[in-house]
């Protein structure tokens, strides 16, 4: 049962629960950001934001804070936990600084050590560290973005020279959107198809010079500059093409996949399909530090947007004082639902980055583990960046013209994470990947269980299609659920088992109900790829639906650990907000389903009203408590905003 | 019964019907749009693209096209709908470009003719209309921005001199965001607290010189620019503050109100509060033409994005050939029903510029029909600039990092078009706007019932709420749906009848409703004030509900209009989804009160996803028809995309 918030809470408390366990680093990156010259600026030219992000990028190399991930003896420190969380405070300012620092330490310095051996990792590391080697990571084709097993770039193995051959067969193959390749770029992990003794392997990564120290482009390497963009101008992505250009036999990272000097290919992987997603999940570091950032350039607009709301007043009652806009509904809504539902990512993030630094230290995890991480990373940042664009658009709309103008920080904010949602791996794309996975796990499951188990199961679902078609599940919920006493008012939806059992119950039944529909499919005889079309879009449900599962749990669980002074009675009002209004946004869904009666549906609607009114009172601490620094909010006009 | 879609669709045929009565104008936009330089350019900096946009728009001034909308004898044709439809069309083009037009020959212009006497048309129109006298409409203050009725720029007579003080009291009544302002404007439109013989006379506008012909302030006027915004760069924002400056007894905008020149004031309104939503009234012009724009710009994004999807290959069945995006149930549903939004909401905006046309000609409209535009211009401008700014972040998520070059035009669009959601009235604000004037008119239809009448009505509400509560109603309407054959597939439901019949009954039962709960919330003695914010929300959904009827009868009424050869089946079907999309999204709702039972609910959706995939094949088509000039599309590479 869901406590009453309670009449203060002490924002610097709830701010150090939130900061878990990297605190420090939190606080060093936050200290970084504070300091003259570090916040955003808010209309820098493009040439100049390039140099300044580098420079920048320069200044937080020269302290270990952005390669703590990498192993101790190449200038690391083994934690990639705190890198995360370091990598996430940053996005606090300016964001072509975060990606800059993303594709150089983590994607660029992240293949090298995830996908390259010793022998790379002395030769690259420290310099990649210390940003003496900006490199790239050119894995996107302009004809494949997200179909990367299909990407056209080759590596051609010549025995005689021992060297590889890589080569761009046309325009739709040339590498697009390489960060870190328009300007600075000195090498790049280049993804191609693998071609030895004419067979071809698959995709593979290669380190390939692309730039010499006086600035120009290696030989054979085209590079284009990809001009101006939405946002991110501080970045300089970059377009490249090969042109046969030879690089030795070490360059290919072969951790996965070696090819002998004469020419003989062994990978300890054999099938190429589970080879080529073993070096893929390389990616997932890459989608969890996305999703971090994406929930942290969220909060930032939310504080700027709260104080705005706690401050502006306009209209009241005829002879009254204007009252302020938080004082209303529609802007208690449109603010503190989105607020709900970052507290619930930070939590569900901070949990990911636990299993993930988990999973990739030591020996590193098992196939098993691995699937679950991917699955959880790519569904969690779908659901953050999705979270965070409409997020920051709300919080733009609330503040009005204010909130159009470029000091006001929102401008950089909604162009800079527009691309989250596109870019790391496309979200819709990123949903299918997880659903795929859970949708595997789940047969998995079921070829396990014993012949009863089994039974068992499958009884329930057969008894749950028969209840929904006759309605009589429905009905018998509703006589339950409406005519007695006392069950009519929703009230039992504040307590936090039966919220948690409405988003376990989804998961489940939309997942049942996937691969039911896609088994029924393939068994009668059609064909696969337009069985997975045509259920297109349950399959993304799946994927949502075990997300929202996951943060609501992760949200839950942070409550039960919070303390009473670190504001524990509010963070479950905020809990039950975030659970409510996820329920009320899927109210079609739970009453299409028997779970909810249109009663209670209504009474849904009622409960995320009162939390919002409640929670009104406490949203000026819950935002201070998201440790944003001054310094990054931009014009206090904004702010001020009479 | 909507018709099946037939194999082929004439774009031409069916942009013609589309291009409606004001083809012509539409035709002149599109082929000034595709003269050399005068298409949109992606990256300009701000200096420049203030200076092309001014250049643009003498350009435009040289032809009679921009102030057709003005009596004849002042350089215009007294076309008002004529007008419209070329501003609109013009938002395919630079939409700073657009919104200097709207300041210049609406705002500015609009108040001169609207509230201003023969005296200020003869001296101001010509000059305007030729941009001979750029102007400003300089109502919204720092401190009030959607709250106008208490800004609080003064303008005090001084019956001695003959001449109005016009004076900034304070930082927060500086005027804030004004178009025209930071550069070109020289005369402003001046909203003002009027003060006469020391007597409070509420909001009144002045005719205030702001600038000389050398381009420097006028005495006592500051001026500071608003600088650099997230988007619209081209438009010379600004602030302008007045330290007693004084102008001429006829300064005043008198239309609505004179000032003799001994001090003695009168007004046809006696009301003050009804004086000055009757001047208010004159933004109606403002709203619709904002509204229109958005939907064309959203026209825009989907041209390219569905060029996009159609060309573009992503994934395909194993061994086989990658398929097209559009192939996709995902794509479809994020592209084909905002494409349908579209469509409906055109048809919603020629009826809605019809309606103004006729109610602004000859002796302007009587009250009751003012009320009425001004409810449909509210509601609307809040559905068509939302629309637009979901549809065109869609069409930028659809394209991948394609949608985020800049060359591609989804930057600028999204962009440009982000500020429509707030000025000209904030979305939320104008809902509510609309929603009272809807409970006004409700309440007012229920006093003139008679008592046979009144009393049938009031039954029909009981028995609905004594349905609802005790769920027979849905029980009832469940059996009817669920059990009877043939009812259970929601086939009736691509009836276009029953598609109205549920828009309309949405409609009338959230408004009974509301009207209910705000009524007994101040009958049972409570604050009013407080009773409208614990309403809001639902106030909200009556406007809401409100516009989506309206549009989709505008709709409903195009498809009868439209010929066989025009695409009338494939229109049809367009409307379809539509509204099935619609229902799709508030199924929650129409559960909730037993319009929907679950089986049917859980039909919608299918025949949402049967709707898109049957359109997919006439999405090529359908965004040609849209009429946008190449030369507005951006970069082709978009386009080939690969």
């Amino acid at each position: 049962m869901a406590t009453s918030a309670s009449p203060t809470l002490d924002a610097a408390a709830l701010g150090r629960f939130l900061d878990g366990p990297h605190a420090k680093v939190r606080e060093e990156v936050r200290e970084w950001l504070s300091r003259e010259g570090n916040a955003p600026q808010p209309d820098l030219p493009l040439t100049e934001h390039r140099r300044q992000v580098l420079a920048w990028t320069k200044d937080l190399a020269s302290t270990d804070r952005t390669t703590m991930g990498y192993p101790s003896e190449y200038g690391g420190r083994d934690e990639l936990g705190g890198y995360i969380a370091g990598f996430e405070t940053l996005a606090f300012g300016d964001l072509s600084l975060l990606v800059k620092c993303g594709v150089q330490f983590g994607l660029w310095g992240g293949a090298v050590q995830h996908l390259g051996t010793k022998k790379h990792h002395e030769l690259y590391l420290r310099d990649i560290a210390s940003m003496a080697l900006p490199g790239c990571f050119a894995m996107t084709e302009l004809g494949h973005g997200s179909n990367v097993q299909d990407l056209r770039t080759t590596a051609t193995y010549d025995p005689q020279a021992q060297e590889f051959v890589v080569n761009t067969p046309d325009d739709a193959a040339r590498k697009e959107w390489i960060g870190n390749a328009a300007c600075d770029g000195r090498m790049a992990a280049v993804f191609c198809q693998l071609v030895v003794r004419e067979q071809e392997r698959g995709v593979h990564a290669l380190v390939v010079p692309i730039r010499g120290e006086d600035g120009e482009p290696a030989e054979g390497v085209r590079i284009e500059d990809c001009g101006a963009k939405l946002g991110l101008d501080g970045v300089d992505n970059g377009r490249l093409w090969f042109d046969h250009v030879r690089v030795p036999h070490e360059a290919l990272l072969d951790r996965y996949a070696t090819v002998s000097p004469e020419g003989g290919y062994t990978s300890p992987i054999e099938n190429p399909g589970k080879r080529f997603f073993t070096m893929l999940g390389t990616l997932i570091q890459g989608r969890v530090s996305v999703c971090g950032a994406a929930i942290n350039a969220a909060k930032v607009a939310q504080v700027i947007a709260v104080r705005h709301a706690l401050t502006r007043r306009q209209f009241g009652p005829p002879d009254g004082e204007e009252v302020t806009l938080m004082s209303y509904r529609t802007h208690q809504r449109r603010l503190l639902i989105p607020l709900a539902g970052t507290y619930a990512l930070h939590f569900a993030q901070e949990q990911l980055v636990g299993s993930m630094a988990e999973a990739f230290t030591g020996d590193g995890a098992d196939d098993r583990q691995r699937r679950k991480l991917e699955t959880s990373a790519a569904a969690l940042k779908a659901t953050g960046t999705w979270h965070a664009s409409a997020t920051i658009q709300e919080c733009r709309e609330a503040m009005g013209g204010q909130g159009y103008l470029k000091a006001n920080r929102l401008a950089a904010l909604k162009a800079d994470t527009d691309v989250f949602t596109t870019f790391e791996g496309d979200n819709t794309v990123l949903l299918q990947l997880a659903a795929k996975n859970l949708l595997t796990d789940f047969q998995d499951e079921f070829g396990e269980l014993d012949p009863l188990g089994t039974f068992a199961f499958v009884a329930e679902q057969v008894a749950g299609v028969v209840a929904e078609r006759t309605a009589a599940r429905e009905l018998l919920g509703r006589i339950a659920d409406d005519l007695l006493p006392g069950r009519d008012d929703g009230g039992d939806l504040l307590e936090r088992d039966t919220q948690l059992e409405l988003f376990r119950w989804r998961e489940d039944h939309i997942k049942a109900g996937a691969a039911r529909r896609l088994r029924g499919a393939i068994e009668d005889g059609g064909d696969p790829f337009q069985a997975l079309i045509d259920c297109q879009d349950h399959v993304v449900l799946v994927a949502k639906a075990f997300a929202a599962r996951v943060v609501m749990e992760a949200f839950a669980e942070a409550v039960e650990r919070c303390a009473e002074e670190e504001g524990k009675p509010v963070l479950a009002r905020l809990c039950d907000l975030y659970a409510l209004a996820e329920i009320e946004r899927d109210r079609g869904w739970f009453q299409e389903h028997g779970r909810l009666s249109s009663t209670r549906s209504k009474a849904v609607i009622k409960a995320v009203n009162t939390a919002c009114a409640e929670l009104a009172d406490h949203s000026g601490p819950l935002v201070e408590a998201l440790g944003v620094p001054e310094a990054a909010l931009g014009d206090a006009r904004a702010i001020e905003g009479a």
